[in-house]
């Protein structure tokens, strides 16, 4: 949680923190600003201080909305460092920052930098303001164990509201995807058809998906997942948007909006079937959702999160599959972790990997995680996922934040086998 | 245009270019990629040779859609690196770039850095590779003069295109919400209802724009400016979203949606006083019409853009307006820049401020431009800007990209004064 963060500079050694860029869709700036249009930004954390963000005047209505402590830019105009720069923008830039630095007292110490950011710009004002404060140390955390990805990892209850809330939009607009795809003509060759008579494409789905979840306030800002026979048996692929669906091969729809503006995401994925499927393909799916469920039921406060990857491994490599605990990047079977926080990042901690050290990983009470076994059969023509999104609530439970149904096979109103 | 990248390389004395992050959302990397759900992905470019992009498994085939020739990270597998760099992932990434590197002969040289990434592991990778190479320098080039936005300054005629598909998106739904705000029903108060009797808010009117655009395959990436009276006197207020609507106030209207998944920007921007405008507001929206023509009028293939900024700035101050000609940081009149490149970048080369140098910011065949003047009294509560997106046509003519009147008072179907 925010609060820790002070705990967490000061473990590390850390004297302040600098966040950069935009408001929006930039977690770390996000978690302090809370959206909004102010871009261009430099928030400074010194330990044990509150932040303090610097805006551009145009946008002073949007950062004061923040209720941070705000200061001008202006206040250090850029006009004054040009000259001195030889009108070198990046380096009147470092010289400016040099004095916002000496007026926060930082001439030394360790400064953490985040933000997502155009690296190019950052990388060179950075390399001449370090030469410009010999005595400050700039320190880049590694993505997952940084102060403010530990921070984060660790949700309040109004965080865990607004993710719930994605659950809901993202359960609703599922339910609405199955509705136009079971409702669906179906053509003799078993390829679905629109009103129009014209065959139904992942890309008309997808085009409602997005339709969908704008009228609910989310955006789909990474790409939904919505691929059907062999593109469902690679993970990560989003789908062909002219491909036609038809009946009986695997669709994975893997779903994770986010609060529009790039807030919190929710992450949610289910299988389906449609009218039939085939014996290999339930065989399939069956193994996922058993593993699923014994995960689910296994899941116990404060353990390591990397144990239900090794059990979900040893599962299917019982059955028959390649996993990453004997094979070193299967390209089929079980080939990805079993699950990872999330929040205002889609990938956060803690991780399930079976490179990720477990004590570092812990299913401790306020963090936010998919559980997502599946199977991959690219050459088959098939891929099988099932993900739900769990928070470790402060009880130590375990509450799955939306619901919806298992079914695979998702029986087709005008079309009987 | 990409094609003079290897020129650009060359002048700069760069022997590579390394994009970072993910294909979408991310500037550089869409410019070669193209798109797609390729996420954490590394392109080098070497001066002379084809880009070569380095994907993850999961995202195998939405790397092979680029087109680009593509290798896995799994041939260099992380497992391999973190036994030697004890299990800290940061380092073990850095063992694996210098791996990759050595395979592209990059031992030494000048290696540029590019992508929008979460600034601080990238940060931290590249620091431990410098110690790992140390005779090759890292380059972070200034963003506006950077070796790719020179390239992406030339639009391609097909980016042309799709800019001009974004413009007549953009124009679609600016008409829609013209049409929404003018039927409505006034109440007595001058507030404008909806069909439920309940007053029309800005958040109501952003919520149809979300909508809309997304219909039509596009997003408001980076959050529309719909603000009206005090707000629309600070030229990034977004806007409030419980805000009525009301007659007689200016209205800003900013909208610069992007196609789906991050691809290229349309900007536009016109200003409304909904019934009746007062005198005042009336006085200034002629201002900035009247220098708005003007400048279109003047403008010439390979002038400085710089130039039209002063000239807008010498009008508004003979109007009695301050502007940053004689004003360090303007509160009100004129207090922004006459206008920026678009592309996938929505503020890109060239530029107008007069801190930029007028020989390198010059309107040359290709490029694409806003022109944007404003004039903005937040303590009167309003504010005034017209913008159009202007390309600079290989055979030298300037062609606005979109089309759409430029009414200031709009006429309420339903009112009459």
């Amino acid at each position: 949680m925010k609060s820790d963060l002070d705990a967490l500079m000061k473990s590390r050694n850390l004297d302040a923190m600098l966040v950069l860029g935009d408001a929006e869709h930039n977690p770390p700036m996000y978690y302090f600003v809370g959206g909004g249009h102010v871009s261009g930004a430099l928030l400074i954390k010194k330990q044990g201080e509150e932040p303090v963000l610097y805006y551009n005047d145009m946008e002073r209505d949007e950062a004061a909305k923040s209720g941070l402590k705000t200061r001008s830019f202006n206040e250090y105009p850029i006009q004054d460092f040009l000259e001195q720069a030889n009108s070198d923008v990046q380096t009147a830039n470092a010289l400016r920052f040099q004095k916002i630095f000496a007026d926060h007292g930082l001439t030394k110490g360790r400064v953490a930098l985040f933000g997502k950011v155009e690296f190019s710009n950052v990388f060179g004002l950075i390399a001449k303001l370090a030469k410009l404060l010999p005595d400050v140390e700039f320190i880049g955390e590694s993505s997952l164990n940084s102060v403010i990805l530990q921070a984060m990892e660790t949700k309040e209850d109004v965080e865990v509201a607004r993710i719930r809330r994605m659950g809901a939009v993202t359960t609703q607009v599922v339910g609405m995807v199955q509705e136009l795809l079971t409702s669906s003509v179906v053509r003799e060759d078993e390829v679905l058809l629109k009103e129009d008579g014209s065959p139904l494409t992942i890309g008309d789905v997808k085009a409602k998906i997005a339709l969908w979840l704008a009228e609910r306030g989310a955006v789909d800002v990474e790409g939904v997942i919505f691929a059907i026979g062999r593109d469902a048996g690679v993970p990560h692929s989003a789908g062909n948007p002219d491909d036609p669906l038809t009946l009986g091969k695997t669709i994975v729809f893997d779903i994770f909006p986010a609060e529009k503006g790039g807030g919190y995401f929710y992450d949610f994925t289910r299988t389906w079937s449609l009218g039939y499927a085939t014996p290999e393909a339930q065989a399939l799916y069956d193994q996922v959702r058993e593993i699923y469920e014994k995960v689910v039921e296994d899941l116990d406060l404060n353990a390591n999160f990397v144990d239900y990857q090794r059990m979900t491994c040893e599962y299917f490599e019982s059955k028959g599959h390649k996993s990453q605990l004997n094979t070193k990047a299967p390209l089929d079977g079980y080939v990805h972790s079993l699950g990872h926080g999330v929040g205002l990042n889609i990938h956060e901690r803690p991780g399930s990997s079976l490179t990720a050290s477990g004590n570092d990983n812990v299913l401790k009470p306020g963090v936010v995680i998919t559980i997502e076994p599946g199977l991959y059969y690219p050459e088959k023509g098939m891929g099988v996922r099932i993900e739900d999104t769990y928070w470790v609530r402060p009880d130590g439970r375990f509450e799955r934040l939306a619901e919806y149904p298992y079914d695979f096979v998702l029986p087709m109103k005008k079309w009987k086998k």
